[in-house]
């Protein structure tokens, strides 16, 4: 893969975690440059997340870096948003930009104060050490309960090149907080085209992805597009492009969601609205009976047809076709005549899907992401804290 | 405990589940009697809640017995219409009574055709069998994953009794579907005083009431009043009685979750409306980052502000205090201090409870039941079918 041009990345230990891994980074743009960013709509949000809203109106949609913290969200906490300016202000010193250039994001346990001092003390080596090829290094920094890095890249005509990382592993915990994702690109965009590029793209793949059906305080995915290629490429051509790069972050997420073995793609079609075939697919992907017949390699299509029924969103179970893996296991609402035994051994994989067909006027066509459900999910958040 | 006069109870087994365990029983009344009766509002809807309804609708909510049986939830098959009408006509005639004085319910796998016959064959014997002291065999045969028989009573003035039953132990499964409640009482009400009492009573019970947030095709909660007392109370006494009935088994199926060990209460106040209040409450409630914290005994707060704040209802954060069992964890939205330890052994009890407390100028107390989240869940739920 290729990098975009113009960014740099630097990772380290600046002592938040208790363990000795990476936990400050800095994404760094050579120039300040068109940025974008959607943050989570949870009531409780995180300082990072107010201070980086914040900087974004003040600059236009411009940005110089990300400062990136794991370990500790900087949310619920007395001194929060003296900590994210602290922080954000020794960074711009540091880099010779304006506070208001630099965004930033937190990601780790809530409620605990964090001391901004940590990485006051770290930025000067982390500004040193930027480097082009360090984009791996953050990747592996933001990681929380992730068990796997996870990136996705994208080029356009061979000209322009989009990089994205993100960290999540329950859709969020709001302890060890969170789903953060970061694009790198050098398109020539302008700042409202990137922020409409990203609003779109994300409605198609972060806001289709569920893990546990919980929405974190400090939810965020940013763009920053350096124009170093000198190319503008269309609107459809760009939107597509990070739309891929998310579309594969999103999915990463959640095949490595807690404890999950498998990643279970929902499809919903012949809704009447693509909003009413997604609540329909968001009731079966959140569906712990669901989730855990997936994790047991179990055809149990009534788990299915009962999550839809209680969506809230009316249609008649005889018009109701659901397939699992491609075997139709339900027709017009009734059980369908397949081969249980084959069927165990299609959903015996790591990947799954369910597709609920309602026959009728409806069109729409819905999907969304989740993982199974396994006692790997009890282990980890049963004991994350103490 | 005194039974209500006026009824008589048997249960046997009919070849329905695998295993030789009772899977058919009746409840009947001496002669045809007030009734009422909710039901789920899930979209998929089993044949003999259909069949209830229409009853209960024709009887102008009058009813002379219910037909529960284990191992099939008749639901989402061929032949389910005909099959529930075949198994009420059958009783109707063994007891003397019209079919439209059956009140039918089915729990067990659904999507598999239900043989009628099993049911028909078995009448004979479960009606020579009936009698007043047949309360408990009835209370056990309606139970699938269910590790506890679920029962409540309730006196009025010493002179009138109510007795409950309740399944259910995921708050639904689909599958294994479904939480249902019979209450027998002798006290004299008019159908439309039953009804009422009814609705009113489960909307601060079974509706607060949640397992794991699906909601299955064959809940049932009814109630039949024989008058056989003589006596008639105020409908608020009758109500309040019904009340704690509903209450009781309302957290015992909350105890009884798959695979729980601690019954969850969550108290939501100072939201605007009760129905707001019950929101954030449930939002809490079915988190399963809340629910596998409470497994591991963990204090975590973060994790009960982050799910109110995604249940739609606006709040400012810094006008929450949180406590756990009792104690102040979280004032004004921050961390409170109190000792994780003493906290830690606090929450390894079987009740645990949860208080969210909005400071401001909303009045509404809401309470909602659940159970913690453990490996047991998985487990049960993993492996039901196969």
């Amino acid at each position: 893969m290729n990098l975009p041009l113009g960014f740099r990345y630097a990772a380290t230990y600046a002592g938040i975690r208790k363990v000795a891994k990476d936990d400050v980074a800095l994404i760094v743009c050579d120039t300040a440059a068109p940025a974008a960013a959607v943050f989570t709509q949870n009531q409780v949000v995180a300082a990072p997340v107010t201070l980086a809203r914040k900087n974004l109106r003040t600059t236009r949609g411009r940005a110089r870096a990300w400062l990136i913290n794991a370990g500790n969200a900087n949310c619920a906490t007395r001194t929060g948003d003296k900590v994210a300016a602290t922080c954000v202000e020794a960074a711009a010193k540091a880099l010779g930009a304006k506070p208001a250039e630099i965004l930033p994001a937190s990601t780790g346990v809530i409620g605990v104060e964090m001391d901004a001092r940590k990485v006051v003390k770290a930025l000067p080596k982390l500004v040193a050490s930027l480097a082009a090829d360090q984009f791996d290094a953050v990747a592996h920094a933001i990681m929380t309960t992730d068990t796997r890095v996870k990136t996705a890249f994208a080029q356009i005509n061979g000209q322009v090149s989009l990089a994205g990382m993100a960290k999540g592993s329950g859709m969020i915990q709001p302890n060890m907080a969170t789903t953060l994702g970061f694009v790198t690109t050098d398109a020539v965009v302008s700042p409202a085209e990137l922020q409409t590029a990203l609003k779109n793209a994300i409605a198609s793949t972060f806001n289709c992805l569920t893990v546990d059906g919980d929405t974190s305080t400090n939810d965020t995915v940013s763009v920053i597009a350096s124009r170093a290629s000198g190319v503008r490429v269309s609107a459809a051509a760009f939107e597509m492009a990070l739309t891929k790069v998310l579309e594969s972050l999103a999915k990463q997420i959640a095949a490595d969601g807690e404890g999950a073995r498998k990643l279970i793609t929902i499809d919903v079609e012949g809704a009447a609205t693509l909003e009413a075939g997604r609540k329909i697919a968001r009731s079966i992907a959140n569906s712990p009976l669901v989730k855990t017949a997936v994790a047991g390699s179990d055809p149990n299509w009534g788990r299915i047809i009962c999550a839809a029924g209680y969506a809230g969103i009316p249609f008649k179970p005889s018009d109701v076709d659901i397939y699992m893996q491609g075997l139709l296991v339900c027709q017009g609402g009734l059980a369908a005549k397949f081969s249980e035994k084959k069927l165990t051994q299609l959903l015996d994989q790591p990947e799954c899907s369910i597709r609920l067909v309602i026959k009728g006027k409806g069109r729409a066509k819905a999907r969304i992401w989740t993982c199974d459900f396994t006692e790997g999910y009890i282990r980890i958040n049963g004991s994350y804290r103490t």
